[in-house]
């Protein structure tokens, strides 16, 4: 199968964790004629195949389940310590005598990636790190069309050579984490640079992703080389979006205000690289985001920070994923924005 | 005047500091049907004036010339001490007893901006900070299109307010010295989402800048709603390039390798952010770049460590300004290379 035979319009909404890609968003997305994306890295695998299940309910179309490439960490009780400490002027704001410690690190990869295949989604896409030449088989075996994230062109030759059908070049722009595994994470490459760069490195078709807003964006993509445009702060404000309220208001006053819209890469929240909305807690964490443990143990040690700020509505403690192009978001059921992108495209100036 | 009435085509060859552009550069650039821009900022105003002369002898085309908008500094002897300790480990690596001082911090930009006006120039364009109502008036009355600087949208409304005639919208792929004057210098946005943001908040051109290697990159530019493409790396290997033949050659390097051309964002080489291949002058200052003297005292304390290393064509301790579509880079005479990209910009696939 081509990339191009699982859309009619070359827009990808992309996975992003934490709840924003509810089976609503994904199917209403497939459902007009462009790529949903299920974002499961953070869900077992049970609740990854009744995800699947409801977007199967909700739209016959394909889409695609995303996952994060990674090892179960085995953090010590000296590192899980240190890295509370480095919190502490957070947890304390909040009156707490310590930061409470997570029921687990993350999700079994390899568990998440069976559920994946019971699964059976038309595409999957993944991050982080790198399948082997056997689970890329295994994902063929089961007709699952396969894209590899990639961030500089070491990354997209290793996809490849792995077997990939597809890569999804992620820019500098993009909001939410970094997916590089080779190199630094903050040798972040824009777009409009990484994309000619994977077009002419790899032979398999290339996504665009970061901080593609509207038409022209989508346009640009194209005329880059792309074969699809992946977008997804684009789509945290639509109806279907299951993010925060409070979350998706500061995403809308950034399009009121955008000079004030000030995004950043952090490893605060997650011991990852992850671009969103400057707010108190990267504050706060500037000094020391260098020193906190690799993701996904940050991560989980600031879980029980980011559901108090989320109880509380209070932004100032949430992660606010967004990429650069945020003061261009609309709010807007997802099939009126995938309309409204198709129409803009048509409309960009090298088109006339 | 009208922008677009100053070139054929609608590449901007960028204004690199440092001896780049050369006055055969700039008219090659000029006599191909773009615009060819001289990088002033380090020219005594006697300088600009016969540069100004020499392009002339060359094109009867417009041209540009570009200044940083800048005070002197008037760093105390303790600053200079401390910004001298933390380059230690690079000038004992050279056997010397101390670091040598400047004779002089940077060029008076009063004085230059007098020579830019005496000059005539088409076109002149600005950048680490602001011009005034007044200085802009000057230029006007001399006949001179004015271009500011911006790297956010705050920057761009107060080039606008300030009566620019257009914005050069500097993208985080850019090589060189970022223009940021409001807010952080790091927080760089890609061009792709800053394009966009700009042409909707300004009601004057935008000039699309950084990341743009060939004619992809300015059609993408063009399409995001720039009325031109500025490249600056792209020309660096240009036969009428000025840059020392060791920097040259680990450009060409670059794009035989692009897993290897890393570029970054450093503060070591000047006191402002600018991007550039890493090399070992970068790594050693990693850990105390965020502490040197402000532009422009770091870059003329760092002028003799860098004329050391090009006496030698020791490209470890020089600065390799490149933007990060350096592993695009060809060879070729800047005439031959402008007939190409506007070739290439009419085979991009949305003009089909």
């Amino acid at each position: 199968m081509q990339l191009t035979n699982y859309f009619d319009h070359p827009i990808i909404q992309a996975p992003m964790a934490g709840g924003a890609t509810t089976a609503p968003l994904v199917a209403a997305v497939s459902n007009a004629g462009a790529l949903g994306s299920l974002a499961a890295p953070l869900l077992s695998p049970v609740a990854i195949i009744e995800q699947a299940e409801k977007i199967r309910s909700l739209t016959t179309r394909p889409f695609a389940i995303n996952l994060f490439v990674q090892a179960m960490p085995q953090p010590s009780a000296d590192e899980i310590a240190h890295a509370s400490q480095l919190l502490r002027p957070v947890w304390q704001s909040f009156g707490w005598d310590s930061l409470p410690l997570p029921a687990k690190w993350c999700e079994d990869f390899e568990a998440q990636l069976e559920a994946l295949i019971t699964a059976r989604p038309a595409v999957a896409s993944f991050t982080f790190g790198m399948l082997n030449h056997d689970q890329i088989a295994r994902l063929h075996a089961a007709n699952i069309f396969v894209i590899g994230t990639a961030t500089n062109v070491a990354e997209a030759r290793a996809w490849q050579q792995a077997g990939a059908d597809a890569i999804c070049a992620q820019g500098s722009e993009a909001g939410g984490h970094r997916g590089t595994f080779i190199g630094a994470q903050d040798h972040a490459i824009g777009i409009l640079a990484l994309v000619p760069l994977l077009v002419d490195a790899v032979t398999v078709p290339v996504i665009a992703a970061g901080g593609i807003m509207d038409g022209r964006g989508i346009a640009a993509a194209l005329t880059l080389g792309a074969q699809a445009a992946q977008l997804g702060t684009a789509f945290l404000a639509c109806d279907e979006s299951g993010i925060h309220a409070a979350y998706k208001a500061r995403l809308l006053q950034a399009a009121s205000e955008p000079e004030k819209s000030i995004t950043c890469l952090t490893r605060a929240f997650s011991g990852r690289y992850a671009r969103g909305l400057v707010n108190r807690f990267i504050d706060t964490m500037t000094t020391v985001e260098h020193d906190v443990p690799a993701y996904p143990v940050q991560n989980a040690l600031t879980g029980s920070i980011r559901t108090h700020a989320a109880n509380s509505g209070d932004t100032e403690f949430m992660s606010l994923w967004a990429g650069q192009g945020v003061a261009a978001i609309r709010a807007m059921p997802a099939a009126q924005l995938i309309e409204r992108l198709v129409a803009e495209v048509q409309r960009t100036p090298l088109r006339q």
